[in-house]
């Protein structure tokens, strides 16, 4: 079983569990936009299947967000897919760019659903180890690349750990995919969740940037989750071979689901940062009490997506840890294992989840567990 | 470019014609289960993430619908996921039960979406040609099967040649797939869809039925085909596995989506008998009109989906064809190459996409385009 719905299970037996486990953010989408819905539904063709690629008109205002957001300059005809989130678009990406026996570079610890998706590809993840503040260390990444490596995966701001990686690493790896004839496959879903001053660039707009496949996401920015709608921007010459692969796949997104995205995007952007200075809040406290238990354990300096990805000082295993931490004291976070940590016991801990009291009082819980359970 | 965009490109040339192309019904969903929307979104939970296999309800009603409807007795808990659409639950189930390299037999003319998820999965699809009626040929699967062979599909009620499989014909091939170790994957989306006292049967409901992999869709019996729900049905040994794939790929189907779902199996079949007569009569006149030009068309019979798979007698071939009765009569059908068909010049046209005026304007301009192109 994927560790999340097992950890979901725990919670489930568990009622009364706070859950600083699953990655999703405390909001819904904007009221507006959902009061759109009735007047989309009255026509009758938008229950039929939408284009393969999207709804022009969502692609499109995907492309006026990418210019002036993102510094990516690129026609939504030619470039942009809107797919079922962006896992889905990870998927459609390694099964257009990659055959079976293929390699995938994923920075560890990675996002575990990358690592599936590269086998369900038929493909080898190989896995290249970040620096102990979970940035990317290019002497690692270029001597891992192989005669049969199609992708290099980063992941900015970084599902599991919360790293931002600066513009300069980002651009690096552009530069090695592009003198090495393969892609960089970047995924923005966190773009708007970074803080302390740290910003979120995009490769795509750069130097060497026709490289670069990036994919986004409504489910976190906009707290669409449910609704599963995602963004793929492809090099030119890809596009059609994506056509094909989403046809294949799931023919189109929902297109209900996209009638509510082109609304939340007319929000914009402002409707996430709004909520983000309470997000801001929450982690500023949740960081302050966990750096009052250093004996118990370490937080890496993060400053991105919701996530700390915290080290703990003790040899027992994390699934063990994390499954003690919600029977016994029914607050929930996921065990390192999940994202390929094997040396020492980590846990992530989700600070996006829950509106702010509720958060704290997990946090809470989770420093009093440790306490109790490890001692100290 | 897969086929049916490039038609859809035609047709978006050619203002005012009438399509017998896409395979969708000329109806949406059930009024009520869309109004229940808004008290669904007033639930903040249903903007998260929902269980991977689906909710929970949805799973429950429709484990109700199968053994009242399909004679399938199954625990949703451990047997039903509900996917986006069963497109979606094909792609799964291949990448679930499939090696790159191995090989899936799909009978041709085949669903085209079917050889393209068998090639994305890594795979070589292995096609049996049917009979002069579109039926299975036991004698030709039999010999087909390898040591590499994981799936015989089937598709029944049939996209393209809406042949209906006889109960004897499915349960003949859940017995081989039983006997030599591999699945039978059983494609129901037009379950609802047959004529002239054609009946439809569930293999997974007979013999052997525990290595029958059946897929469900909402789309066409209910008219929510952008709304992407369908459901898959798999033996039990496969189910966390078919979790995993399901997290890697979508993680979860849109909810809203699944709320309205819920919904419409509330408003149940007979929502979709209601609108069968009014189908069934375009049918009749549709067939009456291709059968008064013998010499420029055959129509092997079917009585099955929404579909006649029309045999043309010319040399041109069926995409010069197709384009020619787009641009110059302004009526569209898809070209047999489509469906792998090599051997002449084969149409496919769609009866359930149109209310019935429209339909018949659609025939007619057919007919009429055809004796105009052809001479006759």
């Amino acid at each position: 079983m994927p560790i999340i719905p097992t950890v979901a299970d725990w919670i489930a037996q568990t009622p009364g569990t706070i859950s600083l486990g699953q990655g999703v953010v405390h909001y819904g989408p904007p009221p507006a936009a959902l009061r759109k819905i009735p007047a989309f539904l009255a026509d009758r063709a938008h229950h039929k299947y939408v284009p393969d690629a999207g709804m022009p008109r969502l692609r499109k205002a995907f492309e006026e967000k990418l210019r002036a957001e993102n510094g990516i300059d690129v026609p939504f005809a030619r470039r942009i897919l809107v797919t079922a989130g962006a896992n889905q678009g990870f998927l459609n990406a390694l099964l257009c760019i990659c055959d079976p026996g293929d390699e995938v570079i994923l920075l560890s610890p990675y996002y575990f659903n990358h690592e599936m998706a590269v086998g369900l590809a038929g493909c080898r993840a190989v896995f290249v180890p970040t620096d102990r503040n979970y940035q990317p260390l290019l002497a690692k990444v270029e001597p891992a690349i192989t005669g049969k490596t199609r992708a290099v995966v980063t992941v900015s701001p970084n599902n599991p750990s919360g790293a931002v990686y600066p513009r300069e690493t980002l651009l690096a790896i552009n530069r090695l995919c592009a003198a090495r004839g393969i892609y960089h496959i970047s995924d923005e879903a966190y773009e708007y969740f970074t803080y302390d001053g740290a910003a979120h660039f995009s490769p795509g707009s750069g130097e060497r940037g026709t490289h670069t496949i990036s994919l986004f996401s409504m489910s976190k920015s906009y707290g669409m989750a449910s609704w599963r709608v995602g963004f793929l921007v492809v090099p030119e010459h890809l596009f059609d071979d994506m056509m094909k692969v989403q046809d294949t796949v799931i023919i189109c997104g929902p297109a209900v689901s996209q009638a509510v995205a082109l609304e939340a995007l007319a929000a914009g952007r402002r409707y996430c940062l709004r909520r983000l200075s309470g997000i801001a809040r929450v982690r500023e406290r949740t960081l302050d009490a966990l750096s009052r238990i250093p004996g118990l354990l370490t937080v890496p300096p993060s400053r991105g997506a919701f996530y700390f990805l915290v080290k703990v000082r003790t040899v027992m295993d994390d699934l063990t840890l994390a499954e003690r931490l919600i029977r016994e004291h029914k607050v929930a976070v996921i065990p390192g294992g999940t994202f390929g940590i094997g040396n020492g016991c980590y846990l992530r801990i989700s600070y996006g989840n829950l509106a702010s009291e509720a958060a704290l009082q997990g946090t809470r819980r989770l420093v009093r567990g440790l306490k109790a359970i490890l001692g100290g």
